[in-house]
């Protein structure tokens, strides 16, 4: 039975990405009764291609325990991780990943590929999907749609320029 | 025609790692004729699991830029790129990638996965690989023997401390 707790902390975490223009993902990492990292997606505001929730969290992770090896750690994260950051669960060891909404066109664990089930690969967390999904997918979808209703940018002309700046 | 002095670049810092104690790997993004980031792995020193090289230079290259989108760079790595490491390239939009050696164990470019290629992925980098080969495999192996060459730790039991401390 997965404990929702750390999944609403998540969700929280990626409303702080929303609020700051980012695609709001995020992600806890819990060892036993403990939050020892948390981070959301921090790619515009870090000018940083890797920036996303859960790499963060594992770096922090790491950080905070003194060593990469996440062995008895707990991943959760809102949305199904991408190819990099299921490459990076897999590198870090954790024992366990519990995500919320599926990403149809990029995810690296079940949507496009399985990188956190490769046996050819050394590590193969257990792995648990759909925790909060509707909540954590409603998030991304009222991101997204408010992204695409923003007005375009107006493009002054000269007269126009005159006008606004008469 | 790959110009090879920013892999030469890569396999002094991948010599730098060694000095450290980490496996040697080195990478360098590069921009018309300017190196933009070098970095080498620091797994065990940073206590990161996602301390690879290119990851590193990846991340340093969109701080040095102002941006994340690497779209008119070239990130050279002295190794096949993991699957991690393929997904950050991905997402980084660098125009090419250049690597040295295949890393049949855990390559995400052509040894395990094609991730750089994958069509369903938004981006594909121009890719290069074999670009001083030998030297960039053999570093990895010299590296690997001596590990695997160093003494045992020694288990002292009470008779053999008594014997050393007298």
């Amino acid at each position: 039975m997965i404990d929702p707790e750390p999944m609403r902390l998540a969700l929280r975490l990626a409303e702080e990405a929303m609020k700051m223009g980012e695609v709001p993902v995020g992600a806890v990492v819990v060892r036993g009764a403990s939050v020892v990292a948390q981070a959301y997606n921090l790619r515009e505001t870090l000018e940083d291609p890797t920036a996303h929730a859960e790499r963060i969290a594992l770096t922090l992770a790491g950080r905070a325990l003194g060593t990469w090896r996440l062995d008895d750690c707990t991943l959760y994260v809102t949305l199904e991780p991408c190819v990099m950051c299921a490459g990076a669960i897999v590198l870090s060891r954790v024992k366990k990943l519990v995500y919320g909404a599926i990403d149809p066109k990029a995810g690296g664990c079940e949507s496009l590929y399985r990188i956190v089930s490769d046996t050819r690969l050394n590590h193969r967390p257990e792995v648990e999907a759909g925790v909060l999904a509707d909540e954590c997918g409603a998030i991304l979808k009222s991101f997204f749609q408010a992204r695409r209703n923003r007005p375009k940018s107006v493009i002054l002309g000269p007269f126009e320029e005159g006008c606004l700046s008469g």
